[in-house]
């Protein structure tokens, strides 16, 4: 029985009988339109993001430097963009995915404001779609979470979907519903924080003299450098999120599955990749959003992460003409450095090293 | 000579025919009644909060979220009552066991008052008892130690006993004694913060709607998952606490001892365990005392640590009737499930995957 | 081309035709009394702190706890010196040694001022000396490093000297300019707070009797403990510092490389030995300046650090009589305990266990 019905219904006597530890949901315990409102509020500090920093190796200015965000119209530096996407995924994954089969896809991830250091993160998930896989064994479960500060203002929201058991092959299926979902986010959902001032920015202080003016559509930028990940690294990290995901910390129990090794939490991927970016993309300061994003492989400790981008897209941020936004495709490889921008084949298959395809926008100043 | 002595009575000549690194104290070198003043006061911060997090990745809702530490009358989110512990214990290694044969036991632990970020941590050790082995090579050593915080108030205090090795193995026994124990601290010996205020506790961001009144004594509760441990994270965490024994951190000599391994800090499979329980007793806030604790056996890298728990007792609380005391087993194991509840044989005798034994108070919400 | 340079003079359509990606300096892109400005400012937070300890486990009680630090007169516990020096060091890295065959040494290191959590570094380099070597394949690069905090005020600076590749081997050398370099800082040199104020240390708090007037030029000390170092934990150091040195992260490189290992940071070594020094140098409680290092050998991941110190010098610290300085030299091995006080041999050779030789200065109180 899930956490979010049982405390509404269950009474005294039923409780006597279940085991107190939680199940999960499986899919016939969602129904679209349901709210799910998930545990364990989180004050992030600035232990949490000296963690992060340590874990990634982020150089970015704006969230290495008070002052140098303090120069951009930020009152402090903002908490790592993906450290507040792993908080609130990780808040999600008790309710969410703890029977899931597969995690499908990211859609329509949206950064709506900053978050800082003393900010008490919370995250609620709407569930919007629903369809039963044809063999009666699984079904899709389409959720819409919701990440919001103590003021209760939304700081990001995103679509996920994610295969999960059935609890019972024989229980009758819901009517499917799929949601529409955008493949990208345009530049009327990007959301710019309304006090950023780009006058004073330092392009020596961030390191690097490339702004949004410099890339082009169709550019590809191999970013060179690799980072070997260890099991202690990504454990660490995925507690950091209080993800709490079995596949990531057990290798009693991974000795006995498909791959013998515990699993790296795919957002541990990301922010190395997001990372190694930073050497060809110093101005990219921020994240507005993530169109969509796929781990095309696991990846395990002992693995060496390497990634190239292409640029996408450029926009205009309605409103502004000193910044713009870059949509930026980063792919991430495993043992394969990425000089030769390892891609799918012609009949779109991924290349073997890949681990991750993720689609999304970065701010970028603009020459003025 | 021991530190403390050294301090008080050396001179000048004597001191420059003297090592200056630390020997640690021998069994003679204790008297009842001896008080020992730590080295290394510490000042915790946000920074170790996030450390604590990001090794055992607990999700008490209390010590996660200001915010729900402030609803329940708390000023800030406290520092967990184990980190708190490892800190004080770490102090006084360098004083109490750094010759030390075996750590024995602990008994009448209590944590008297939240610790928060930015308090300032010192630590003495009371000498309560002495008993000399009968081989003449060692004796039991029973100490009382407590931790202050800045303004000097106790914040918690334990009672520990070791052997230590005698320096001299000729020279002559004090008058056995030993210390009168409780079996067991009583609710009258539990400390409740006195701002406690639950009448708006939120079961949902605590992850659990199980309180007080539902958990029944004899009642067992596996806690499911597993957590691989690193040795990158035990010394991490030991280094964390300041906790300089040798058998952590040195593999160069553990590859000539009995085990060949380094020792994990047997503090750290309590923390590892208590994160565990979360799952099954989600609104176990804090930890009021510990009775007594056993670590059963060695715990090394590489391993699965699993845990169950047994409700042994639930008392009142002194003047409250919102919350309740619930006395908790905690039983941890290295590389097997806790489904079937691994425990002691008809002899008594432990099963051989079990490494922790611990037995402590918990406070919980009641139903209203 | 680089960085500075690139700032500066590139205009656009140069840009189109090259690397997004930073390809550092070469022996020919540097000149005598040429400024470079270091990217990524960072503010430094109680989250490093933490991380710090827990990496390296020191005991200083000056760095430790904020009370103990204010009855010293300074207004918080101040960062570790050495984080500090790593973090300005680590900024330098992109600029100065990305091409570089090996890191020569360091000179003339002095701490001018503490840093506290909250301040934001920047560093910036002056070249100070250039010398190609004799094959036309590589050169000699002298650089003063300074870094500062929000202030602009100067909190430390150190020439280091560094072999690097030129671009061209047919490319023109400069005139050789080598800089001269002290030997030693004297007490002339050191900078100890105007506010520091000793009537109130105290050694049981700092954890040793043992002060300026107790150690004698040509005691050595064995620091008796030995650290075994991982992978996960160099890497979050390296990470931590923002230091980027492709040689610290990238196993799927190393592989075939000269080592087939990463190698570790050699800062973490110097901090791994300071951390040791304690046990024997407790009230060694900040470093002054260092005078000169060498990496003598590599460190890897599995090897265990040991150390011991010898006193060098001792000085006066003008104006003060409640304090004084120790020229100590710190030698680190791998592998072998250093009891025996591993050395150079008749000729001058290292012992081959030994991986680092430091010379530096710290600040002790005096008898009063």
């Amino acid at each position: 029985m899930p956490l979010h019905q049982s405390i509404i219904s269950v009474n005294q006597e039923d409780k006597q009988n279940m085991t107190k530890t939680n199940p999960g949901n499986y899919f016939e315990d969602f129904t679209v339109g349901q709210k799910l409102v998930h545990a364990t509020p989180r004050t992030i500090t600035s232990g949490d993001v000296a963690l992060y920093t340590s874990l990634y190796g982020p150089r970015f200015a704006l969230q290495s430097s008070a002052l140098f965000a303090q120069s951009l119209g930020y009152r402090d530096a903002p908490v790592d963009d993906l450290l507040v996407f792993h908080v609130v995924f990780g808040k999600t994954v008790p309710d969410v995915s703890l029977n899931a089969v597969a995690n499908l896809g990211y859609a329509e991830c949206r950064f709506l404001r900053p978050v800082y250091v003393e900010d008490t993160l919370t995250a609620t998930s709407e569930v919007i779609g629903l369809k039963e896989n044809s063999n009666g064994k699984s079904g899709v479960v389409y959720v819409r979470s919701t990440g919001f500060d103590q003021r209760g203002d939304a700081v990001l929201d995103y679509i996920r979907w994610v295969m999960v058991h059935k609890r019972d092959q024989g229980s009758r299926a819901p009517e499917a519903q799929v949601p529409e979902l955008k493949t990208a986010l345009s530049e009327n959902d990007l959301c710019v924080p309304e006090t950023l001032a780009l006058e004073r920015y330092d392009r020596q202080e961030a390191g690097s003299s490339y702004l949004w003016d410099d890339y082009a559509i169709g550019e590809k930028i191999d970013h060179v450098d690799g980072i070997t990940v260890e099991e202690a690294e990504h454990m660490m990290a995925a507690r950091l999120y209080q993800n709490t995901a079995k596949v990531h910390f057990n290798q009693f129990s991974a000795d006995k599955g498909r791959f013998g090794r515990r699993l790296v939490y795919g957002g541990h991927v990301m922010s190395v990749a997001r990372a190694l970016s930073f050497n060809g993309l110093a101005n990219a300061q921020t994240i507005l959003g993530i169109n969509g994003g796929r781990h095309v492989a696991p990846l395990f400790a002992g693995n060496t992460v390497f990634a190239w981008t292409e640029v996408l897209d450029k926009a205009a941020v309605p409103g502004r003409s000193d910044c713009g936004a870059l949509r930026l495709r980063l792919v991430a490889t495993k043992d394969q450095p990425c000089d030769g921008f390892p891609d799918k084949d012609e009949d779109g298959k991924a290349d073997p090293a890949v681990i991750l395809d993720l689609d999304y926008w970065v701010l970028m100043k603009r020459a003025s």
